[in-house]
């Protein structure tokens, strides 16, 4: 159950928390309580009269609701403001590859208006035998490349163990897909107060990703950022992944998050990346994280997935002038 | 085998159409001609010599490939024209309810821009016990509002036996996502000159539906138009299918069909259909094709998915704009 | 509404019948009247007092449901019995490719316990240039073949305008996964007595199949089978399908019914047909349908699903012992 | 590449491992290297005549793979010998709810004929206000319950910081389907020597699963047992997963580690996990694991699919006379 007072002063909220502690979950948000598992028997007339709202029916990730959190969460690091009033731009290559080469894709990334670096240091391989990243040495790349072009970093985190590591520097954490519901991962992160991009399972439901959000909720961060990336389907000839782009007006709906796209790993080849890129911004989404590539054929990992710098530019472009056009 | 040769006019053609016309399926196209089956081994080294060009590994469905007909087909009808340089938009109600009904909702569909009336007079319910469409009245009603409002027409035909039926009243007939695999209709609709909008089954992957196109183009109708309309995946709850945006590039770059978008069936659910109709536009789709009701919750047939009047036409307008945009 | 009284003979279910005839649809299985649409609050007290069960919340494909017909529905041709204290076995070619052929495929059958004979007269081929089957030819030949091993026969139609013909020389009506919701046809094989083999769409839910089911029963034809053959999923690398195994337990469950399993289908290669098979029977399957050829490489069509008659006979032999444990 | 020859003593198995130890991964087994990523070309004259077999095309997750390890493994625990001559029972509560509890739990078990006993101290839950499980009390419970009744243990590691505590008191590590591609996890029972019960992900393709397998044999531990417990398909109405019984074949014949099913899982309703389970055991699995409980409703979690001790023994009876048969 929801109880929404008239105003996030009224000191009932904090009674009906401090009656219920410890009995069952309580979560606060301005002038919502939420009290889960209960029903109106368990309160009494005064309350029921001064409520203006009881919700009974929610999620369980009640805090990654709008029934909770009905106004959107802005997430902001140094150089960004993520939300659904503006369009991000989060790029770089696959893998950081070498000190050189991450440099020039800032740049490009920087050339074209991104305002995020992305870099995978850790990388989670299909095969034990496939590159598995620079690790610490990586790390240190990115964010150098990332300061000298005045860009924040994002880059997956794979492990609780190398959650303080990874922390040090790092603007945004990623979990990718494959680690949507490494629940101890989640909780770890979620004790932090860095941002977090979540990635969402390949065959994770919309109920599950917010789960999942809401792991990382309970911990007390709320800077989550949600990415559809693709889900697997019967279909996958030509294309890597599904691009559910459904979802991104759905997750919009339900939670409070900003809500981007991942066209690179949806799309899986570089002459799709660009029309799922612009359908995700046409469906509403923040923004867009594009993997980068001066050689696409020569890259450690996903290269047939890259986009070479000129055609970043050229799609950002496009993508800048559809979202101005949904926004109204 | 399909052998290029530099001129439409070169004799090879017709030659090796003679001879290998009762060994094997013989297609010509401009200056292609496709020997199914066949290797080099069984040219003569003249018509090698003479060749600009010989692709040994072509699809199955051979007509429907860019491998045998590189450019566009433009499908044409009285009113519209439906190719990647415009943005067609059909729309109208999901039953033809009654005579006023479809003359109301045909000029609900011309103020916003479509050129085309939907509507369906003979409808594939999941039960025998719904609404199974007004069959020739409602065929009647859709001609006469189309013809009021100087629109084309498109319904749905069901079965072999109504071709013949159905022909009579519409300028486009519409093959159904169920019976996308129902050959004996493919085949009926193929030996006419009545273009065909055939829809994707929900299960059907991008070669099931090239090939399905196949079968109409097999009779002699290449007047065709493949609409993605959402498949069927893991995830139903909040959406009805999954639009499989990455579907439109895919079927642009394999076949010279046009390609369009149906938002409704995809999402299920009115908030949904805007998002996905503009994400279809802007993965490139060639039109759109919208239900839309001025009391959904009255209607025979799929009320929650309609769209009222109003919301198509500034839908529509958003769409145009970011047709633009892609179109460059 | 679904309303129980004592007998099958209580004056009022002719009565309610009577009563409700022109307002709703109505059906009557023994001492069971479904009144769809209609609450208790339509009936009299009389009515009420004398029900000895009132069941408001049923599917709507109620005729195909236990909740109208609780008992099971036993299918019966001259030399089968398909339910489910026995193991049913129907096997033979997928194409009929000769007369010749298909008699060597009669006798491997009724040598393994066949009682039903199957072969495809009309093919439904995903490519228009693909082998489309005998046509009637296929249907004596397939005909006689049954007779001189006193076989019953089984045989794929695909078209409403093919129902009297094929229903001239078939036993059972085979309806195909891809026809699965071909309503046209569904509903003119309801309109005959002749039993019908329903097979599941491949992307069909359980709900879709039983509303399938039920446009053949509201013709009047309970004389209905069931079949699942394998579902769509992403993971069709070394399977043609998924077997559904739990659909067997779910169908039976829910509908009255005999559910079978075509093992060929779903496997797609002949080492995995034997596990299939008997996976479908120690799910509860009431027979197994297998596509057998004693040249597997020079089929006709689906040779590398096909068993060889040894196969078959050893297949059949476990496959009984499995069935005797099942039955306990 | 894998050259096999004729001895497993030959010295050119050395050598050649030396020769290219630094420029490859060089795996041995028996008489068979695999040399990855090279070609005959890479071998002397005197190589390829003293093989007796080269194989040029094999999967990445090659000591995973038949090619390099063409007999069974045999995994074993004090109680309990896992392989595809006779069937492994396991069985216990989906949590450790309480020492008695377990117990009791443990005496049903055995009863049955288990040889393994399960139980859940670390839960991975979709909600993080769920029940978490009870951590190491909950270890200590089932350890003692498990040698109480002479069984094994098997429980699930959910977090690489977790593989030493949880290794003190398990025989088996459970790797859980949510967690099957958790690469770290993976690296960290593959550097153990106790065996790992891998679940498929809940959309992991066959390739997918021997991937995350290699994981664990490159770490040096090959104490394999590889678990179908169902997929995630379009159809989650009335069944929780769609078991893939035909991956149990495939599986077998792609690799050497015995394969299981988990049909509580897959079916998610109690009437539904026999038909499941002996479906398995039918399509050739080398055993079950099975949730039960003897008060389902008050289960701490997913009670609903939780069998009775009765029950489990009625079922084991029927799987041990199907496995019997199966094995010829």
């Amino acid at each position: 159950m929801i109880i929404e007072f008239a105003s996030s002063t009224d000191p009932k909220i904090q009674a009906l928390k401090e009656r219920f502690a410890e009995k069952t979950d309580v979560f606060i948000h301005g002038r919502r309580i939420a009290l889960t598992g209960l029903t109106t028997a368990d309160l009494t007339e005064a309350e029921q009269a001064a409520a203006t709202d009881i919700i009974l029916d929610h999620p369980k990730a009640v805090q990654s609701s709008r029934a909770l959190h009905p106004e959107d969460i802005v997430v902001k690091t140094a150089h960004s403001q993520i939300d659904h009033q503006s369009l991000t731009l989060m790029a770089g290559p696959c893998s950081v590859e070498s000190k050189e080469h991450v440099f020039l894709m800032a740049e490009a990334a920087k050339k074209a208006g991104a305002t995020v670096l992305r870099g995978g240091a850790f990388k989670p391989r299909t095969s034990p035998y496939s590159f598995q990243g620079l690790g610490e040495e990586g790390l240190k790349y990115l964010r150098e490349a990332a300061d000298a072009f005045d860009l924040d970093v994002v880059t997956e985190v794979m492990d609780e163990s190398h959650v303080d590591l990874v922390g040090q520097y790092t603007d945004i954490f990623q979990i990718g897909a494959r680690n949507m519901q490494n629940f101890s991962l989640l909780k770890a992160v979620g004790q932090t107060q860095i941002p977090v991009m979540l990635k969402r399972g390949m065959s994770a439901t919309i109920d599950d990703i917010l789960n999942a959000a809401e792991y990382i909720a309970a911990g007390g961060n709320q800077q989550i950022i949600l990415v559809e990336r693709g889900i697997r389907t019967f279909d996958n000839k030509y294309t890597r992944n599904t691009l559910d782009v459904g979802a991104v007006p759905v997750l919009r709906s339900l939670s409070p998050y900003p809500v981007m796209v991942d066209p690179s790993h949806a799309a899986g080849y570089e002459s799709l990346v660009g029309p799922e890129a612009l359908a995700g911004v046409a469906a509403g989404a923040a923004g867009l994280i594009i993997e980068i590539h001066d050689h696409p054929d020569q890259a450690f990992s996903d290269g047939p997935q890259a986009l070479l710098p000129k055609q970043l530019e050229e799609l950002a472009n496009q993508a800048r002038a559809i979202h101005s056009i949904i926004r109204g």
